[in-house]
């Protein structure tokens, strides 16, 4: 009801509609469902990129400076903070938020943290309308930020069509920090702060994870109709010095390397088709949980459950099987 | 199918038992449906204390002074270490329990680490399962630790009949740092190192955040049938030491305190049917979850959504509707 003139202020890329239909989306579905609806047809020009790593990995840093060049390149950049496990770590992220700020007054980057507050909604569901959004107001590239450890960062990065996971070589856990379900998506691994001792280290250590890992990101024998194959992509490693920009010009060379190799490949299409699954999931998931949680407080049926649940009648598994019974699905 | 001579063991209070069904309710959900189908009826005698508090607050000596009272008195105590962000902090918590498994080499402590392990089938439902389990293995006391960030810690909460929060004099922002649904259900805050200046002030902090407080956790119109009113309980704070030791006599008082309001009130028959609802949901959420995977996998139709998703005639939110209607749920 009424986002006509937000939407259409937004299609002229107008930064406040952005930011204000963002906190909407954010806040509540229903508005989300009526917005996302309004604008989908105008979605997909900007490319994704999901770029995780652990606390100290230095990914703030690397989004500057990698955002500086884009803009220097004449693109709009978009970027999405997310942190699940905010308040904890929250300030640390609005901190780098803030920093990011200052270099950023102009009007090609816009910033966004989500923190907490995108999880009453599903925090993956949210930053996906957001995506759009961004989309929509003119960003040629969205950037997610996660700290990648929950599996809700899995779940968003379904929505990038590269992931970048940055590591470096003074932690010597941080591969086993970054959640197993990131690594097997990730097509790019950075090392940062290269000119430390034991970044060559580090750089074995990933090739010989990815020796070992039998996991892949694409189902290749789904991608092409007729069973012609499709060539595999190796994820590329890159050192680099977010701080000085010392081998950027290298990451960005495979950054583009990887989208020529989508489109080419045609292996795009594989990834439109998971992100839509992914995406009508993620909706699924809080439209079912929304339904579910009204019924078990409104019908009297189910009062009768918890009172035989209660007596130890039955069990909770057994209750909710006859709700699944009741909600009409087989 | 064939976890009979297992469950018999359990019954009996074999440790070897209890922790191989834990591991199978962890990892299965149609397993952890027929054990709990199976043990159900043996539930409800372990008394369940909900501990939180932010890294560095001491849980793990506050718990391990705990328990070494409780075994004193002659009780089993069960401890669930749960940590969502894990594996980022997981080796904080596994060294923790590394240390607290020295101090137990009695047969009366149970201890379990859950990390990411049980986040596949919902960190929640599982925790659950798992008290069951510890409840009919003979524990009195049940005591789940987290570290208080997620909106799943607040569901496994749900479960507790106590909830304690932890908080320190040095740490100027522990307050916030606690999920605000965390602080809602508090029913018993405590101010550990009170050894260290600061600690009358932090005891200042909580009482003026109480005093603003509106929510409180009990819903006091539903309790007593015929409209009687119920006395609430107010949130208590108490100042403890847990490397000495000082001050445990009135925290366990405070404790028993709060059980016995439990019962007298009648108020426990609320916890009961709020705990059930709860589980009952995230049993649900899991199972439907899983039914709407496998359809967007196998469905001939859903292929043809999302057909149109990708051409951009139909968004993933108008996808999501036609997808409940094919569930068959109104």
């Amino acid at each position: 009801m009424g986002y006509e003139a937000l939407i259409d202020r937004l299609l002229k890329g107008d930064t406040r509609a952005a930011a204000r239909l963002i906190t909407i989306v954010e806040n509540d579905i229903a508005s989300a469902e009526e917005i996302i609806n309004a604008i989908y047809k105008h979605t997909g020009k900007a490319y994704i990129l999901g770029i995780t790593g652990a606390p100290g990995s230095g990914k703030s840093t690397l989004i500057s400076t990698l955002t500086t060049i884009f803009v220097k390149e004449g693109k709009k950049v978009g970027i999405i903070c997310v942190d699940p496990t905010s308040p904890l770590t929250g300030g640390a992220l609005l901190g780098d938020r803030i920093r990011m700020k200052k270099h950023f007054t102009t009007d090609n980057v816009f910033i966004r943290s989500m923190a907490n507050r995108g999880q009453l909604g599903g925090l993956a569901r949210a930053t996906e309308d957001i995506i759009k959004i961004l989309d929509v107001y003119g960003c040629d590239i969205v950037i997610i930020e996660t700290v990648g450890v929950g599996q809700s960062e899995v779940d968003i990065f379904r929505s990038a069509q590269s992931v970048l996971v940055l590591l470096v070589p003074e932690m010597g856990d941080d591969i086993q920090a970054i959640k197993a379900g990131i690594m097997e998506i990730t097509d790019i691994f950075i090392v940062n702060k290269m000119d430390l001792p034991g970044a060559d280290r580090k750089v074995s250590e990933i090739m010989q994870m990815l020796e070992l890992s039998i996991n892949f990101k694409y189902d290749y024998e789904n991608i092409n109709q007729g069973n012609a194959k499709v060539r595999k992509w190796t994820p590329k490693i890159v050192k680099v010095n977010s701080k000085t920009g010392e081998n950027f010009g290298n990451l960005l060379e495979i950054i583009n390397e990887h989208r020529s190799y989508l489109e080419e490949t045609g292996v795009i299409e594989n990834y439109h088709l998971k992100r839509i699954r992914n995406e009508t999931l993620q909706i699924l998931k809080h439209k079912l949980t929304k339904k579910v949680e009204e019924l078990l407080h409104s019908n009297s049926q189910i009062d009768e459950y918890i009172r035989l649940v209660m007596d130890k009648s039955m069990d909770p598994y057994s209750m909710a099987n006859l709700i699944i019974q009741l909600l009409g699905i087989e």
